[in-house]
C-alpha cells in the first residue's frame, strides 16, 4: 500500500466511541479469552511509536497460579498501606473502591521496558531518557484500544510494589516493570470512570484548558 | 447509550490501518490547519485513562514566533550535542536524519504534566508514581491518533532541554515537561518508520517476543 486508507466521519465517530468505552476494567467475567488473543493484542501494541525507534517493550503473561497468587497478595498488602493515607468519610469511601480485578481476570500481563536495549542507538534518549519508558506507555495504551476493539477489558493495576513484581516474575535484571495488566470481558459496560461514578474524582476542568504561548 | 457500540471486523481492520499508518512525522507542509483543529484534538486526547482519574495533561499551544524559535535554537543545541556521542559512518549517518519538524510544522503544542494536582486523591500513585507522567504519555497517544484520523501528522520531538522549554514557555512551577510535539500535515506517507527506512534501526524481534511465567 503506497497511499494511506480514507479515514472517513464514520471511522472517526467510531474511534472517538472507542476512546469513550474504553476502560479501566476492574469486575472482570471469569470466562477465559480466546486461544492466541494475548499474542493478537501484542502484535497490535508493536505498532506503537519508540523514541527512536528502540521498540523497549516486553511482555510477559502470568499465568503460573502461584505467581498470580503472589502478585495479588502483594496488591492487597500495598493497598491497606495505601488506606493508611486516608482519613474519615474518605478513608471508607477508598475501603469501598474496587481497585483491581487481579481475583478474576483470566489473563495478567506485565509490561516491563528494557533498560539495556540498544535498540535505537540512543536517539532521542539523551537529554530526555524518560521516553525509553514512556515508549512502553504507548504500546500499553495501544494494546488496551486493541482489547476494546474486541469487547475485551483491560485494568491497569498500579498499586504493587514493582520490584517485588520484578521478582515474582523473574523478571531479567535491565527491565522495569512498566504496567500490569488484567485482560478478560468486562461483567459490566460504562463510559463513566469507576471512580467517578462512586463519586471519588470528577472531571477535572483543568484538564481540558488550552493555554497560549 | 448504555450498551457499546458493536465493533465489527471492518473498524477492526481500519484501527490497525490507523496504527500501521500512524507515523512520528518530521517532514511537514507549512499549511495552517483548519481553525479549532488543535481544541477538537485536545477535546479527544483528554478521553485517555489516568492514574486515579487524576486528569494530570495540560497542554500549552505555542504560536509566539519568538518562542518557537527559541525551542528550535534548543533543539538544534541539543542535537548538535548528541551527535558527538556517535563517531565514523554512525555520525554521518546520524547527521543526515531528519529528527524534528519544528521548522515547518504550523502547530507547537506542549504537553506537561502537573506534578502537583490533587485530583485522583493520590489513587494509585503511592507505589508507582511515574504513573502520573505516564498517563499524560496516553493522552499524547491518543492526541497522534486522532490526528492521524484526521490525515495530519504529529511529530514528538525529545531532543530538547525539558527545563529550558518550560521556562521558554513560562509554565507553572508544579509542571513538567512530558512532550514537545509538532503538528501539522505530512509532506509524505508511510507504513515505516523513517529510522528504519534510512538504516538507523531495524525491526527488533526481542520486542513482539511473550514471555511466559
Amino acid at each position: 500500500m503506497t497511499q494511506p486508507p480514507e479515514f472517513d466521519d464514520t471511522f472517526r465517530e467510531r474511534l472517538h466511541d472507542l476512546l469513550v468505552w474504553r476502560r479501566d476494567v476492574r469486575r472482570f467475567r471469569t470466562d477465559v479469552l480466546p486461544q492466541g488473543v494475548v499474542e493478537t493484542l501484542v502484535d497490535e501494541a508493536i505498532l506503537a511509536p519508540s523514541v527512536g525507534y528502540s521498540q523497549p517493550w516486553r511482555f510477559v503473561t502470568v499465568r503460573n497460579p502461584a505467581r498470580r497468587t503472589a502478585v495479588y497478595k502483594n496488591f492487597l498488602a500495598c493497598n491497606r498501606d495505601a488506606l493508611e493515607d486516608y482519613k474519615g468519610e474518605q478513608a471508607k469511601l477508598y475501603a469501598s473502591l474496587k481497585l483491581s480485578g487481579l481475583d478474576t481476570a483470566p489473563e495478567h500481563l506485565a509490561v516491563f521496558v528494557d533498560n539495556a536495549t540498544n535498540s535505537g542507538h540512543g536517539v532521542g534518549r539523551k537529554t530526555m531518557p524518560e521516553t525509553l519508558p514512556y515508549s512502553v506507555v504507548m504500546a500499553v495504551h495501544t494494546l488496551w484500544l486493541a482489547a476494546r476493539a474486541r469487547d475485551i477489558g483491560v485494568g491497569w493495576v498500579s498499586i504493587l510494589d514493582s520490584e517485588r513484581v520484578k521478582a515474582i516474575l523473574e523478571a531479567p535484571e535491565d527491565w522495569s516493570l512498566v504496567a500490569y495488566l488484567c485482560i478478560g470481558y468486562p461483567e459490566e459496560e460504562h463510559t463513566d470512570p469507576e471512580l467517578e461514578r462512586y463519586g471519588w474524582q470528577d472531571h477535572d476542568p483543568q484538564s481540558s484548558a488550552l493555554l497560549k504561548r
